[in-house]
C-alpha cells in the first residue's frame, strides 16, 4: 500500500506534471461534488470511516516504518507522541468521520431570496469553495479530519502533510479515497501529494487555475512560508499572543483560577495566553498572590520595571517579550494604566487572536470588547474557549486571524462561498 | 485647494514616508471608526454632501484643469467624457452620498448569539474590515462613492485615483475630508494620495501592516498590476466574459430581445454577454432571424463552422475569441450538442461573472444553475442584471468574481468582517 508512489529525488519535470495532473483531476470533480446531495456525501464519509478500521493493521505498518525512521533521525518525545498510530487512535479517526456525517451540510442552502419590483428572482444560496489545499506539519489524523470536512462541505481536496508523516499520511489517504471512490465518490475529490520534496508545495501554491484556497496548519515558520510563495488566497494565523488584562473591578479569585486555565491547561496551544496586563490600581495587591499563586504551578514569570518593583525576584520582560507566542509555561507581565492603554497595548502587540478582560465594570469591558481588534474577545473567561468545538460548531478546519471570509474558529460554513441565481421570465434592462 | 499636494517628480523616500504616515493615520482613524455611530457616520456622510454643493466651483474649477491637460494629451471622447463634471454631476455625486444615509448600517451587528453549555455567550458581530484601499481609472465619481460606502460600514479608505483625473479627486477628497471632519469625523479616515507616482501604488499594495484589503476597479491591466504587486487581500473581477445560452427549447423570440439586451444595452460593462452558445438542434432555426436581427443593430457577428455553414457571410471565430471580452457590440456564437458542453465551455473560457440559460425546461435550467461555476448564473434574464442597484443592495462597491469573502455585487455589508464577543463569569476549561 505504501509502495506505489514516488518519494524524493524526483525531477522538477515530474513534481509538475504529477501537481498538475492532481490539480485538473481535483478541478473536475469538485464540480461533481458541488453537485453531490448530502446522502452521497455522508454515504462516502461512512465508507472511509470502515475502511479505516478495516485497514488498520496496513496503516499502523506504514506508521511503524515513519516511527521508526523519527526515532533514527532523534524526533523528541513530543514528536514522536504526535506522529504515532495505534489501534484506539485510529478507531478515533474513524470516529471523527462519523461525526461529520451527523453535522449539517453546509452547501446548496438559500441564504437569502428577494423578488425584485420586475419580477426576477434572486436566490443567494451557499456552495462549495471548490478545490483546497492543506499543508500541515506531523499529527497523521490531520490528512483524514481535513479530508472529511473538505468533502462535507462539497471540495476537493489536494493533501500536504510532514515529511515525517508521509507513509502513515499515504497510507490513510489511499485508504479513505479507495473506499470512497469505491461508494462514488468523484475520482480526485481527495489526494495527497505522493511525495516528499519541498519544490512540490512551491508548484502547488501556484496552482491558482485549480485551487481556490490554502489552509496551512502548523508552526509560524510553515505559514510564512506559505503565505510568501502562495498565489492563492490563504486563510490562516501566525500564532497567537493572547492577552488577559486585569481590571481594577475584577473579581480577584476568579482572575487568579483564569490567568492558570489560561496558562497551564494546554500552554502549546494557540489560543494559550502569553501576556497578562495589570491594571495598576491593583498591582500592589494582586501581583503577589499571583506570583505565588502561578509559582506553584511551575510558571515562569517575566515582568517590567513596575512588576518587578513589587517581586525583584521576578525576571525581567523586554521588548521581544511582548511579541513573543511562548508556547510553554511562560507568561510575560506588565503594568497599565488605563484600559485605553490596554487596548493599545493588545492592538499593538497581539495577533489578533484571543483576548479577555477579567472586569466587574460593564463599561469597561464593553470598550474593551468593541476596541480590541482580534477575532475573538472575552469578558470573564479563558481565552482556551478559541476552538470550534467550544464554540459549538462540531469541527474545526482551523482558525483565522484573518478579517476576509472567515475570522476565528472555521468550521464547514466557512468552507463554502456562494452564488446568485436568478430567475428571470424575460426580464431586460 | 489643489496647491498642497504633492505631484509627481518625488523621491523614493518622500513617497514612502508619505505613504507610511497616511497608513498610520488610516489604521489609527479605523479604530474610532469601529466605535462610531450610525449617527455620526451618517452626520458625516450629509456634511460631506453640503460641502460638495458648496464647494461646486473650486471642484469644477479643479477639473477643468484635468480636462485641459486631456485634451492636450488627446484623450478620446469617450475618456473625457468620463472625466468631465459639470454642476448636475457633482449634485448627483451628493445626492449619491445622501442615499448611503439612507442604507442601513452593516457594522455591530449581531449575526449569532448562542449559550453554550458552560453558559458562555457567544455573539458573532459584524465589524468593519479596517483599512481598505481602492485604486481605480478615470471617473472621479468614485473617489466620492468609494469614501462614502467604506465609511457608513465603518472603514477608513485611501483613495488612489487615475492620474487624468488628479485635481479632480484631490479637491474632491480635501472638501469631503475637512467638511466631515469639521463634523467630527476622525482625521486620517478618508484620504487620497497626494501624488501620481506609480512608485506610491507599489509602496501602498505592500503596506499590510496597516491595509486589511485592496479592491481595485478599472480595466483588467490595472486588477492584473495590483494583485501581482499586493501583500493585502485583493477583491476583484479581472473581466466579464459573459455568456448566453440558448437551449432548444427557449422561448425564440424572447431570446432575441434578451440577447439584445445583453449585448447592446451598454456593451462596454462586465456583464455584457460576449459568447453565444447555441444549442445544436435549434441553430439552423434560430441563427438566421438573430442574425438578421442583431444585424439590424450594428453588432458584429464572428461564428464556429457550424454556424458559418448557416450564414456563410458571418466572420470566423478563433480560439482567441473564446476568451474575450469584447467591450463593443461584437459578439462570437458556438454551436454546441447539449447543456454539458454548454457549461463546460463556460466553466472554461468564462471569466466566472455572469451566465444566463434561456429554456423552458427546468431540469435543464436547474443542471445549468448548478454546474455553472459562476457568481451569478441566470435562467431566462439578461445578464446585464449582475449589479448591485438591480440586486436591490442599495449601492455598489465593485463586483467579485473571487470565491472568498465576496462573490458577485458588493454592496456594504460585504465591506465588513465580523469578530466573537463572548460574555463568562469564570469559565474555565
Amino acid at each position: 500500500m505504501t509502495e506505489n508512489h514516488l518519494t524524493s529525488g524526483v525531477s522538477q519535470e515530474e513534481i509538475q506534471s504529477v501537481l498538475l495532473k492532481m490539480g485538473r483531476q481535483a478541478k473536475k470533480a469538485s464540480y461533481l461534488l458541488a453537485n453531490a446531495s448530502t446522502e452521497d456525501k455522508n454515504r462516502w464519509l461512512l465508507a472511509m470511516a470502515d475502511a479505516l478500521e478495516r485497514d488498520t493493521d496496513l496503516i499502523l505498518k506504514a506508521n511503524l516504518n515513519d516511527m521508526e525512521t523519527a526515532r533514527k533521525n532523534g524526533l523528541s518525545e513530543a514528536m514522536l507522541d504526535r506522529l504515532m498510530l495505534d489501534p484506539a487512535r485510529v478507531r478515533d479517526i474513524a470516529q471523527a468521520l462519523r461525526h461529520v456525517v451527523t453535522l449539517p451540510d453546509p452547501a446548496n442552502r438559500i441564504l437569502s431570496s428577494t423578488v425584485r419590483p420586475n419580477g426576477l428572482r434572486i436566490d443567494k444560496v451557499s456552495v462549495p469553495i471548490g478545490v483546497i489545499g492543506i499543508i500541515y506539519e506531523s499529527r497523521p489524523n490531520v490528512t483524514v479530519d481535513a479530508a472529511g470536512l473538505c468533502l462535507k462541505a462539497g471540495n476537493a481536496v489536494i493533501l500536504r502533510g510532514g515529511s515525517e508523516a508521509f507513509h502513515s499520511n499515504m497510507a490513510l489517504t489511499q485508504c479513505i479515497a479507495s473506499a470512497a471512490e469505491a461508494a462514488g465518490m468523484p475520482h480526485g475529490a481527495v489526494q495527497l501529494i505522493p511525495m516528499t520534496d519541498h519544490a512540490a508545495v512551491s508548484v502547488l501554491l501556484k496552482m491558482d487555475q485549480y485551487l481556490s484556497l490554502i489552509i496551512p496548519r502548523g508552526g509560524e515558520r510553515l505559514i510564512r512560508m506559505v503565505v510568501n510563495e502562495s498565489t492563492i488566497p490563504v486563510i490562516k494565523h501566525y500564532k497567537g499572543v493572547c492577552h488577559i488584562f486585569v481590571e481594577k473591578t475584577c473579581d480577584q479569585e476568579q482572575s487568579l483560577k483564569i490567568i492558570e486555565n489560561a496558562k497551564c491547561q494546554r500552554p502549546g496551544t494557540c489560543n494559550a495566553v502569553e501576556t497578562l496586563l495589570i491594571h495598576r490600581p491593583v498591582v500592589a495587591e494582586f501581583l503577589p498572590k499571583l506570583y505565588a499563586y502561578l509559582k506553584e504551578k511551575n510558571v515562569e514569570m517575566v515582568g517590567d520595571a513596575s512588576c518587578r518593583a513589587i517581586i525583584p525576584e521576578m525576571g525581567e520582560a523586554v521588548e521581544e517579550d511582548w511579541y513573543t507566542e511562548y508556547l510553554c509555561k511562560k507568561i510575560s507581565i506588565k503594568v497599565v494604566e488605563s484600559v485605553e492603554e490596554a487596548v493599545d497595548h493588545i492592538n499593538h502587540y497581539g495577533s489578533g487572536h484571543s483576548d479577555s478582560i477579567l472586569t466587574q465594570d460593564e463599561k469597561a469591558a464593553e470598550y474593551f470588547l468593541n476596541l480590541v481588534d482580534s477575532a475573538a474577545v472575552y469578558v470573564n473567561a479563558s481565552t482556551r474557549f478559541t476552538d470550534g468545538g467550544e464554540f459549538g460548531m462540531g469541527a474545526e478546519i482551523g482558525i483565522s486571524t484573518d478579517k476576509l471570509h472567515a475570522r476565528g474558529p472555521m468550521g464547514l460554513p466557512e468552507l463554502t462561498s456562494y452564488k446568485y441565481k436568478i430567475y428571470g421570465n424575460g426580464q431586460i434592462r
